[in-house]
Formats: structure tokens, sequence, C-alpha cells
């Protein structure tokens, strides 16, 4: 049994990324855009609907304040701004989710400020502390061996870790970075057969050729890779092939 | 007994318009901006914790999008759109109302949306789907003859009817546009004098010297008038003058 | 000969709306989003290079500040401030038109407040006020019986009629609005058809069957049209076809 | 003979940080926000028209996109984006400059990029890129010692070198950082003292109380410093009690 994450509601008014309804039909996990760095209400709460109608569950994607960036600069936010910047956009999602019939069950932060709290020591604390101080009941998901999962640990908040299906990674086990060639991986046999890897053996082939420990209880395939739809139902055909079911952490 | 209520949290990043903390000790009621037309996280919730110190109900200012104009501009949002504005603000103060240790307790939409839905049928009903949907045990604040109170009151919602101290009032019982002269209010003892003759008449002297009906159960004076906190303090000494106890309609 | 328009660089970040490259190809003018409704900097500039290559004519295509609403919402702005937001959008493409090697030579506002000037005189003033004092050879495009169009020619502004191919009419001549069904013109040949007729017979079919004048000296289609690209294609064939050039008014 | 220069239009909409227009009165070069951490377009084109009106120099205030952070926050901007956020600005600023009577003479960015731009070699040159690209002829303004200073010699642009006579200086010539205590000087008189000091013998004295080198053209006060006009005034009579003439380097 493994998750499958994938990040909705990254459009923004008129603006869309991919097709939410039909990602949703597919994932267990939906990591819904709070407003930051994509994400209007009405694109937030149709999503928490669909999400509700699909039993996927409804996690927040909180992020840098950064529309013009997608939230994918790094941003030296001060710690403590960035507890509050956080709890404001848990706040919103939550609400929205309750209001579509359904409960936001963990967090997942996008982009640059994902990849900031895998080292930031400051930024991750202060995450972990909007979480906890909003709701210790609610899970994170990250980067194995993150700074960000070991202190959400240590505040005793559930710890997920996730594997990336449609990225690169280095031999040391972080994701080759969106600015490098060959970040993305879009064949759809591919993604689908590290996905398997990851949920039998829990590990990935790096881009040396090494294989190197990833150890998830989720699977992630970005909604923003050309063709995600196809790369999701690739994925989890897969792991059903091989005898995996797709259902949330939680 | 009536209530006195005041903006709060209007600022933005580096930026006031007043001083918060000052004026939490004096009012009953903090109408705290949601982000939309002021009101970053930091300054929302420290609102939220300064209220909580003070007793003070805490309530969501809710606005249209518009930063730039300070939400003085009638925006022809769509309805539904609307709806999902209002429902994220209401979420987003909710969730940093709770972690102060407080709760949201009532609505009070601001500047040029708190004039549309006076007339406005579908904005009115817009909000009052928003605030019923969230939380049905939540008042609402308004302009005595106004749709929005009207149709809150349809939808089951309990509504407190405002008066405005330091505004002028036009013969119909309107208040007299920020564009044209005089429209406020600025001497503490006049502001005084019509804050009493709310409170212990139902009354206010409108711009043609007409005595024209004001039921209130809450006084508001705006926290961007010059002198602010003199005239609420004026406001609230001349109420205990005469026998009248500031407290939360709540 | 007639011109052809195409709003383009309506994208905003990672968001696109349409494939600018190839619609430069096609179209003699483009209306380029100036950063208030769409448009970030560097979409703007590739526009604006892009349009150099293809010979194609740089307008500005200003808008009220509404990212969230893509400027289809209107906004009671005062016409002071108008005046200043259009002057602040025409810079901001005149100088990135410069850096480009072009020449912003023409206005067209965009969506609410193209809709907005067509009757209101204080918006329209405004926003003439302020083409004519940045520049006043620049040329303004509008629609016919506009009081846009009237108050440009009153300011000796160049003024352009323009026709939708892409949008249905009213009796009156008007825009059918985009809330209604029907509102939006999409089969190519349909679209082609009415091109022809604005450029040889100055008429439109209207949706009730009427022939209504629409005296043209631009064909707009709408870039966020489904099929945008298909849809201009067709035209500038179907112009072709009845010997018409496609050619910028300037 | 030294330039005093100073922050200006660093509002918002509604909201304030300086009497712009008295400060206006005493600086001779104005560095005005472009709307990306401050600076809306009616507050630019009126500090330019005023500017014009005193006889300052007018510069372009550039910074990151971010107005929730006044432009405080180092953002990891990719340099070919940061070249396009800078063409806008400086283009935007340049419109509002012409149509006021004036002209656009420099550049001098604000806050974090400010500070990166002293050491951070890409996003230093992306600066240095926009200028050269946008007008040639534009000074700027910088920390001396700065990569930005350096790489805008090569580039063959007019450099200035620049000291702050309210920021407490490091051992090193660089500024302390505006989180640790003490990084403000507020006391007109060792304000003053300072920029005396700055004028006459190119030095400061450091927190540590060495004399470090501090070659200066210019002079800055910063106007969100309390008592910030004050401080102006002072230094300009310090200044002329000494027989040192404050006019723009231009």
């Amino acid at each position: 049994m493994v998750d499958l994450n994938c990040d909705i509601g990254e459009g923004f008014g008129v603006w869309r990324i991919t097709d939410d309804d039909a990602l949703l039909a597919v994932v267990s996990s939906a990591n819904i855009a709070c407003g930051f760095h994509a994400g209007d209400p009405g694109t937030m709460r149709r999503a928490c609907v669909t999400a509700v109608e699909h039993g996927v569950a409804i996690g927040a994607q909180v992020s840098y304040r950064d529309l013009a960036g997608f939230g994918r600069r790094f941003i030296d936010v001060p710690p403590a701004d960035l507890v509050d910047d956080v709890l404001y956009q848990l706040s919103a999602l939550d609400g929205l989710a309750r209001v579509s019939g359904g409960r936001m069950s963990y967090v997942k932060p996008h982009g640059a400020l994902y990849n900031a709290i895998v080292t930031n020591e400051a930024q991750a604390a202060a995450v972990v502390e909007a979480v906890r101080r909003f709701d210790p009941s609610l899970a994170v998901l990250g980067l194995p061996g993150s700074r960000w999962l070991a202190l959400s640990a240590e505040a005793g908040l559930a710890t997920v870790p996730e594997a990336f299906a449609d990225r690169a990674y280095t031999p040391s086990g972080t994701l080759v970075s969106r600015r490098e060639p060959g970040s993305v991986v879009s064949d759809p046999s591919l993604v689908a057969e590290r996905a398997v890897r990851f949920a039998t053996e829990g590990t990935v082939v790096a881009v040396d050729g090494s294989v190197v420990p990833a150890p998830a209880r989720s699977i992630c395939v970005h909604s923003d890779t050309p063709g995600a739809l196809a790369l999701v139902e690739a994925v989890r055909d897969a792991l059903a092939a091989v005898g995996v079911e797709v259902a949330s952490f939680r």
C-alpha cells in the first residue's frame, strides 16, 4: 500500500496548470495550493469539493508569497513572519475544506520552501511551529532526511517521507534543481517504473546510475509535468500490476 | 449598554494606519482586516492576540480583493466568486483567532463592499451565503435598513445594526460618500455627542440638520479617521458619563 | 486592407493563456498586456521582441489592476487614479518595446475597462487623458460609437474602430456579455465569414439575425477563445481569398 | 559639494511611510519606488512632479517584487527574470518622470536587492544589464566596493558611491543588518556629524569604534528612519556650516 500525491489547484483566476478534476479521480492525496504561489478561493474550494467526492485526502500546499514566481524562488522570510504566513494558509484551506464537507489532514510545503527546509533550520522550524500550533494532529509530507521531517518528528507530528516519480535524483538523494537540464522525468513508463521501485524496494536510480535509498510512504507526481494525467494513471496501473494498493496514508 | 467597534489590523507589511494596540484597549469589538484590502498574516494574528488579552470580540472585516484601493472601490465581482472570496477570508481569520486563543464571532464587510451590499441584492446575498455556510452562529454588522442585514436576518443570522459616530449622514440615513467634502467628522466632542445620541435616542443629525433614525446596537469609529484614538476615548468617556456601558453585543 | 489584432502576453509567471509566438506570426497588431490584468515583465518583453521580428504593431492593452479577475470585473476607480494607472502601464510597455527594438504605437483597453468606457464618460476621459499626456501620436482602438473613441477624437488622437470576429453582437451593436451563453463564437468558418463581412461590408449579423453596422478598420480575435490560432489563421486565409490584405493600420 | 539622496514614494495606496513633499524640499536626489516593493502609480507621478518643482534629480529605486516584505527579503530570482523585472520598473518610472516634465537620471536598487548585489555576482550583473540596455547614460548609486558598482563601471556606466548617515557600519565597511540591534542611527546630531565626516574626510566610525574608509559622492538618509525629515535637515545644515554644498551628482 502506498499513497499517491499530486499538486492540485495551482491555477489562479483564469489561469490553469492542469486538469484538477481528472487528477483527483486517480490520486489518493491532493496537495492544494493555498493562495500564496497559486490558488484563488474558488479554485481551492472546488478542489476540496472534488477531493471529498473521490475520498481523496486534502493537504495544504503552503508556500512563500510569490504568485509571480510560482513559489519557486527562495525568499529569505524572517522565521517569525513565515510562521504567520503558514498559519494564514493553513487557516484558509482548513476553512474551505470544512465548508466542502472535508477536513485538511496534512501539510506539504511547495516549491522553493519545500527545498529550503530540507536544510534551512530556521525556516524548517518555523513551518513546524505553524503546523504544531494550528493542529498537531496534521501529518507532514517531505523529503526523507530533511530537517523539515526531523524537526516535525521532534515536535510530535506524524511524518510521511515521500519520493518523486517524475524528478531526477542526485547521488546524495536530493532532487536535481529544476534549473538544470534533465531534472524532470516525463516518460510514462519510466515514471511508472520508478514508482514501483519506490513502493517495493524503497530506492531510486540517481542521475549517475547509482541506486539510492528513497524510503517513501507517499509517491508524488507533479501536476505541471507535461502529460501529468497520463503519468499518474501509468503509476497507478503499474502499482496495481505488482499488487500495490494506492491509498492515503491517513 | 452599547458595543463600540473599530477597524483593526489595516496595515500591510511595513505600513500602518493606526495604533492597533491602543485602540484595542478601548473598543469592545475589533473588525480585523483579512488580507484582501489590508492585513498581512502577522498583523492579523497580533491583532487577535491583543483582542483576546483585552476581551475584545473578534470580527472579520471582509473585503473586495484590492490592496491598491484599500477596498474602497466597488468591484463588480460575480456573486459566486464573491462567496468564495468571503469564505477564504473568514477561514483565514478564524484560524488565526483560534491559534491566538480566541474565536471569530461576527462579520462586518469593509469599505466599498459594505456600501455595495446596502442595495446590491446579488452581492449582499453572496456575502450572506458565505457567512451562513461558514458558520451560521456568526453575527453580522451592518447599516440599518440595508439589504445585507435584511437578507442575513432571513437566513437566520443574528444581525447587529450599527451607526457611525465619525461619518456624516444624508437625510435618508445613508453615509455621505468619502469622495465628498465633509463626509468625515473628526472633532472629538462632536463625535462623542453623536455616539451618545445613537446610544440613548437611536438618532443622528444629518448634514441638512434633520434628525434621522439610526437604531444602533454598535457604534463605529473609523480607525483611519485623524486622531482615531482620541475619538474612541472621547466616545467611551461620554458614554460612561451618561451611564451607558461599552460591551460587545455577543 | 484591414488590420487583424489579437491579445498577446496574457500569461503571468508560469501561467499561459495561448501560444503567443504562433499568433504573432499571423496577426498585424499585438495588444500586449501590461501587468495589471496579466503580463509579467519577461512575457511582455518577449512578446515585444517577437512582434518586432514579425513586423507586428505593438499596442498597450491597459487594464484595471486585477490579476485575480483578469481585468474582467468593472472597478469603480476614481478617474484621477485611473489616469495614473494607465500612465504607469503605458510607460512600462513603451520602455520594454524600445529595449526590444520596437515602438508602442497604439492603445487598446482590456476587458471590463474596454466595456466600461463605451459609456462611462469619466473613466473614458481618464484613459484619453493618460494617452494624450503620454504620447498624443498614439492611436487608440475601440468599439465604434463608444465614448472612448469619441473623446479620443476630440482630444486629437487617431481613432481606429474595431470589430470582434469571435464575439456575438446585440442588435444595438454592442457585445453580448461574457456572462451570457453564446457570447463567444468559436467555429472557424463562422469567425472567418464574420471577418470577411466586417472587412468588405462593414456589418455584422447580431444574435437576433438582424444586420448591424460594424465599421471596422481592425478586426479582433480573442487569443483566449478556444482554438484561437486556428481562428486567426482561418480569418487571414478567408480575407486573402477575397483579396483583402492584412496590415497594421499604422 | 555632495549629493544628498533619500527614498521617496514608498507608500502604496492609502499607506504612507513619510512626508515626501517635505523631504523633496531638502534633498538633491530622490530614489523613487517603482511599484515592486512600494509605489503606486499616483504616488510615483506626484513624487516626480514635486521633484521637478524642486530641481531634485529623479532616480529609480528598483526592487524585488515584494510588497508584503517591502523588498527587504532576499529573493533568489533567476538573473534573466531579474533583468526583465528591472527593465519594467525603469520603464514605468521613466515614463512617469517624462509626463511630469522631468527625466530619470540614475538607478539605486532598494533593500534586499541593494544588499544582495554587493556580493551576488549574477544578480549584480542582471541589474547592470538592465540599466545598460534601458539607457547607458543612467548613473548608478551603490555601496563602495560592491560588485554592483564594479560591474557597472566595467559596463561603462557612471558610478556614484554612497554612504549612509543613519546606518551603523561594520569594521569591514558594510552595513549592519537591520535585523540586528543598533543598526539604525536616529539621533540628528550624530547623523549630521557622520554626514560631515563622509563629505569632508570620506570615512565613517564603525560599530567597534574603528575608522573605516567610506568614499561617498552621495549621502543617504533613509526616509523611514524615525524623524527622517529632521535628520535630513540636520545633515543639510551641518554640511552648510562646514561649507559643503548639497547638489545632485548629475
